[in-house]
């Protein structure tokens, strides 16, 4: 179930056909998921194009809403401006793993790589789902990962899947959740699209559509959680202008009803798939198209929408997690149909 | 008329006695308000204690949500932590006169300034009122910006007075709004007060407590506001924690419905009058008190609840006004009582 | 008398053919001096091509090395990526009456602006002459700011003029100072060329050119310095890319001898005359060329070089100077030659 | 053989008695070093106190002076402000690996973290050796970085160790290197040291104390290098203040002669022993005391010139080795000595 089946459309604009980011075209995501006695976690993969990324990385910018996170790989994404792995997001501690795996895989097809090329860069983003999983297991593998980038397909699930399957938000299940908006711009459709990995909120604080609040489904333990949005679009930007469209990821965790606790790593990443940055150009100087700035305000608003609904789209997909210790999680659909 | 006087009440957190700014011991606003003709602009002016703050700094630091504005001051008071001047507000045009304005007062209380010691650092806040106000005049003068130091009081105004004059906020007339929380920590009280200078979002964006939206008053002319939101506290913190705090305005200001427009000036400063600086310290290591980071989400919540509740009260204060060339801008009264 | 002329070449690059600034096509610079009793002080104004700045706005990006500083307009500058004014450099307390000018100047050119449009950000960097000059007297007018606009030249004075009329570097007589590197990419000839209002360094500290050290001339005051930076180029550069070639004058200005002192405003920024970017654009999307990065390495080395040789060249054409109070600043022209 | 052996004394302040980062009372270093076959590589550990730093944290800052890197656990540093484990320095493909065993580690001494408190934050830095060592084998194990933990002491080996057994460092053999500088603050003696793992600087660059070249050993291949920086201190500073410091590394990389190339990892991390900071405070106030602003240029200078120093100390203690497939990286010693 998506959020629009339960009544959650977000905002203004047109979603694309999927209402998922991978209406931007090319961009795919896979899942690993695990559920094994208090193991309840995964990987999610986002693919942005289906080439090589080592060989053609795409313009990319991250923004810190609140810090509290352990990922890996954004301070050289916000350097150089590129993405040049897939994307994975998992939990707090196979961070590690999953770099490695990224790091295999790079090498695989890329066998230059540490020798007469520099070396690469993976990038890995993660939330806390020590509340239902037993994240001290370390049960992620770099299997598990190459997995996750297997699978990558453009219907893919939401929900209790891959890196969202142990996730909580405002007390209740969270997970993987997707959202995108149609954009036309010289008469020609374009789209952003949001994946969230939602994790975040305190019970209580949750904000549906229309103004409407859940109350809190358990007695407020300390948030420990976090959310990562994943901004796709083919919107050709550069990397200034995809740091001002990710920063709206933070209205859209706003509107939800969110702070940004101070225990909460909230991040987010933008990329383009225009522009495509060759790893060894021809030439010095390079050509490229590039929005001009006084329409990005039709961008920011599909990014704060999107990744709002996006949220919505994991509560409403999630279902109720028996976890480790005896926690639960209740899911949105139970809360509402009560 | 204050926010709560019209029902407009956010959070769950208790305002303190003003629910102002002012409820933060020791700090007091003053405006210089201009209505006359085509001109609707003015000064407004946050003092954070009574004695000299050349002398006596406080800890403070800002946070640009979105840099689309012209403010002065803001680098060095992240570099070194502090604000050494009061915090003047006015339109865009405006700063550089504020500035000497304050540049002039700073040396006749220290006359050493730029002699035996540095140079003092001139804070200055803006957001173009244009729409109503005939900013090309730039008729704010030194002893407008003056005369709101010296007005400075504890009980002070809100609504269309001082920089909040010509100011517009969701297509509707905006202006100086205010509000505080109160904080128990460690058995006593202390509060977080937030004042804002609001003219941004789009008209019909705007989203009342509990969800309730505004139709547009007008059609939907380009945004080219912005909002200052000036955060006290008599909480101690360090530069680090005050960036915190502060980037939390930017969840208020989602609250109300914005999602930081492109061409808004959306900047927070937030200072401590806890743990005040010497300009000449007697020794090399100073004693002080700073937070401890786990009771920071309690001041995150305060800011944001406080900030979303200022921009009501900007707006429930304000009046319809007329202003040049037949611009006209209707108060939230006047749309809620038809 | 230029760096070269004292033997005080730096670095490996070939300059251009003026070995400043103005060797990027269309930069001009000119100057007010001011110096009357205890008046030792001026504007310098750097105009980055002969239209408007307004109508077409130039890519450009600031970096903050130590951010004791005072400047106006670089946060909107770093926000929309653009420089819409011709730059200002002036002494720390006439950085309001100049911005106050470019606001004027912009208005008579755009008479849209503040009505139709939005506002204009005026770019203003200043450093402190406090030591020389009678800075309190706040001397500085619109018309010495406008005077400095109208004087721009390819073929400009370095030294003791403008801005750096009562500058000190290093306890010797600073001031502005230029220099260039010429860059060869796809085989046509670019320029990246750097001006300096140099105002920074300890007594003592100063490297020259193969190491040699120029003890202190003077017993050491405390610095209460600063150095801007003004990069140009002609090769076109995203955002980003500007940002890290921007942050490389602090490398020229640690291979003289600083460590950017505690004190010290030191900023630098960079603009490309390529990319220009329209105020109203008739398109969504803009076409444009861009460097590709693995050539970047050149613009760093090159900026590094200026910034140094240009700080040289400041040194060089400085005569020395008795200003206000009995305070005097040598020049090293005539420490070498003792 | 450390720098002052070769004659390469930096700067005028007095070194502490190691003249390394251990002259700040409570820190140490440790080394795993793998030299078999083609690999050439291996983990150094500082560890900042004794104790348990998830229990008890210190404050810590991170800067980047340019992001060409693949570090680890930055992002929480600064946004909390804290350091709460040791900081491992390895090659780049080995990060993940080693934030896995300081993530193991941390659980072993603290088995609430993931289940009862949040998760903790590894902080893992790195360069690319790829030019000496086979990068691609992936050689490094979790149980190398807990050895290199284990071998903490105050008297440590610098040159080809630990991490800086395959690194390069213009042209030459680079590694591991530290040097100190003695502080006198109220009438106490306190240190700051800095430990380098320098990797960074084209051939050709290198410029020694006095403003001696070294010309290129080898032809230029492009540098694809990196420098860490680690900076302690037991004078008590705020997280701005540590930024501020960390910030001059880059200045003593920049007296070598580096201009922070583009493809350069060049990262700085700052701490202070002073006022560690509880996992669980039992007030919400924390008394602590903080360095006076008007003393931190005392600091810088010593930041600058201990890193440069500890760079000639990396350079001096390495010697000539034989890598990977032919490559080849010859000592300083060995250079100076023709």
């Amino acid at each position: 179930m998506r959020a629009r089946d339960l009544g959650l459309a977000c905002g203004s604009l047109t979603p694309g056909a999927r209402n998922s980011i991978a209406d931007v075209p090319g961009v795919g995501v896979g899942h690993t998921t695990l559920n094994e006695g208090d193991i309840h976690s995964g990987v999610t993969a986002i693919v942005p194009h289906a080439g090589d990324l080592f060989r053609d990385k795409l313009p990319a910018a991250a923004v810190v809403l609140n810090g509290f996170g352990k990922s890996i790989g954004l301070m050289q994404l916000n350097e150089l401006g590129t993405l040049e792995t897939p994307i994975l997001l998992s939990n707090t501690f196979a961070v590690g793993t999953c770099a490695n795996a990224l790091i295999r895989r790079a090498i695989a097809g890329n066998p230059e790589i540490g020798r007469r090329s520099g070396t690469v860069n993976p990038v890995v983003l993660e939330c806390n789902d020590g509340y239902l999983n037993d994240i001290q297991a370390m049960a992620v593998t770099e299997a598990h990962a190459c997995a996750a980038i297997e699978a990558v397909r453009a219907d893919f699930a939401v929900g209790n899947v891959g890196a969202g399957t142990g996730m909580s938000c405002f007390g209740l299940k969270g997970g993987i959740g997707s959202a995108s908006r149609r954009l036309r711009l010289d008469e020609r459709n374009h789209h952003l699209g949001v994946l969230v990995l939602a994790n975040f909120g305190n019970a209580g604080d949750l904000v549906l559509p229309g103004g409407r609040r859940i109350p809190a489904a358990a007695p407020g333990e300390p948030e420990a959680g976090s959310c990562v949005a994943v901004i796709g679009t083919d919107i050709p930007l550069e990397h200034r202008q995809l740091r001002r469209v990710a920063a709206r990821a933070g209205v859209g965790l706003a509107w939800c009803g969110a702070f940004w606790g101070a225990g909460s790593g909230d991040i987010a990443l933008a990329f383009t798939t225009a522009n495509p940055v060759p790893q060894r150009p021809d030439t010095s100087l390079l050509s490229q198209r590039v929005l001009a700035e006084p329409c990005i305000d039709l961008l920011f608003r599909a990014a704060a929408e999107a990744t709002e609904e996006a949220v919505f789209d994991a509560l409403a997909a999630a279902d109720t997690v028996a976890g480790r210790n005896g926690h639960r999680r209740i899911s949105l659909r139970e809360i509402l149909s009560r």
